[in-house]
């Protein structure tokens, strides 16, 4: 595998997994539990969607066969997409979806912070702008975790069962495959083994402080960093890719 | 009618017509041709959305029965909505998406920069803060008009499509009650009567521009303004209103 193949899969995989959270999140809008939720869940999506098309854009580039953001988007398949599982999973109900997202971002602010000191210009440049983007989506998943675990008993139920549901898809944020290895050669991807202690230090403080039980050990989903999904995936993208592929290379 | 209920009815009929406007445009989220299109148009939907929450906040605070701007969003059937009817139209393609917007646009920059002359300082306020919103929103809608009149064969035929359909909801813009004239004594209320000639003048000019034949007469659809809708609004309120009321005065 050349540096040049890994660094189009890895930004494929960041781009796919910014794609599809932001589309899921995007499920929420005008049917939030508060007014004030809803704008604050699709401010967030915006930031994510626009992450991804600057990554999806990066891709294309990288790859050299003039394929658009907008082609990489709406012109693959799901064996084609490197999107984390964790993103694809359905919403739930908000306290669902709001620990899904306290686990991504806890886990993004720590991976872009790191990859913003990455020799690669562009991946650099994109992540330095997204850590002051994911730091405010952390404070706000994170105040509603404890929110909800620190409110009624129906809260934490909802968010007992949010985590059952979750925590299982939350392993493979760490896994590693040859891409990782070509590039961590080149200066260029993170260390995701140094980061998994971080990560957990920060994600069982919080789930301590909102009354989660978490179970000893748990068999992790695995998948996406070969393009294998769950079935999920295949109706997020068609309801996404209905429309472009309806009318393919329309010119409007 | 005093003026403060007035003021209600005024403000919740602002207020609406943004609710049901960002909810028609937030379907588009995620289902838009370009992922640039996306973005804009969930930006464009998610000022809406900001401007219809203090709007339905000023109109709980004006009525004085401690109803939230949630209670009045989740908890109201359609009969005692006050939106314009352009705004709870199907979006249809996405031609007839932007010219519908095109057409609110021009409207409410209009009438938000008039409104921020008003006596009423709260009005006045939110009014001044959309001003700048809307220019860009303007900008957006108008230049894709264009675009599509002066595009492909078919990119013209769908806008002229999305204009027959939309263009008999354009007239009630401009209708006035004894809402409006108890207000207009008070100094509060726009004249829209005197909004009407300059809002023709830009758009017949953009439509000559982009190649649309205008009809001679149109019967020109009303209702909204005494609470009548057509069968869409229930469709967007049941979506909008079931997670809210399936947990009413839910505690988080």
């Amino acid at each position: 595998m050349t540096t040049n193949e890994a660094l189009f899969n890895y930004t494929l995989r960041l781009g796919d997994t910014s794609l599809i959270l932001a589309q899921r999140l995007s499920e929420w809008t005008g049917h939030g539990p508060f007014l004030e939720e809803d704008l604050a869940l699709t401010n967030i999506a915006l930031d994510i969607f626009g992450r991804a098309k600057s990554l999806l854009e990066y891709a294309g580039q990288t790859e050299g066969k003039g394929r658009s953001e907008d082609d990489l988007a709406f012109l693959r398949n799901d064996r084609e997409f490197f999107n984390a599982l964790i993103t694809e999973q359905p919403n739930g109900d908000y306290a669902q979806t709001i620990i899904r997202q306290a686990f991504i971002d806890c886990f993004d602010l720590l991976f872009y912070t790191e990859l913003a000191k990455c020799k690669d210009q562009t991946l650099a440049g994109i992540a330095a702008k997204s850590i002051k983007e994911i730091t405010y989506h952390k404070r706000h998943s994170f105040s509603w975790v404890m929110r909800f675990g620190n409110g009624t008993e129906e809260s934490l139920q909802r968010l007992q069962r949010g985590f059952n549901n979750t925590w299982e898809y939350t392993g493979e944020l760490f896994e590693m495959s040859e891409v990782d290895e070509v590039l961590l050669k080149n200066g260029i991807a993170v260390d995701l083994k140094t980061l998994k202690p971080l990560w957990e230090k920060e994600i069982f403080e919080l789930l301590n402080k909102a009354n989660i039980k978490i179970p000893e050990n748990t068999f992790m989903q695995q998948g996406s960093r070969r393009g294998l999904h769950s079935e999920h995936l295949s109706y997020i993208l068609a309801e996404m890719q209905s429309l472009p592929r309806m009318h393919p290379g329309a010119k409007w």
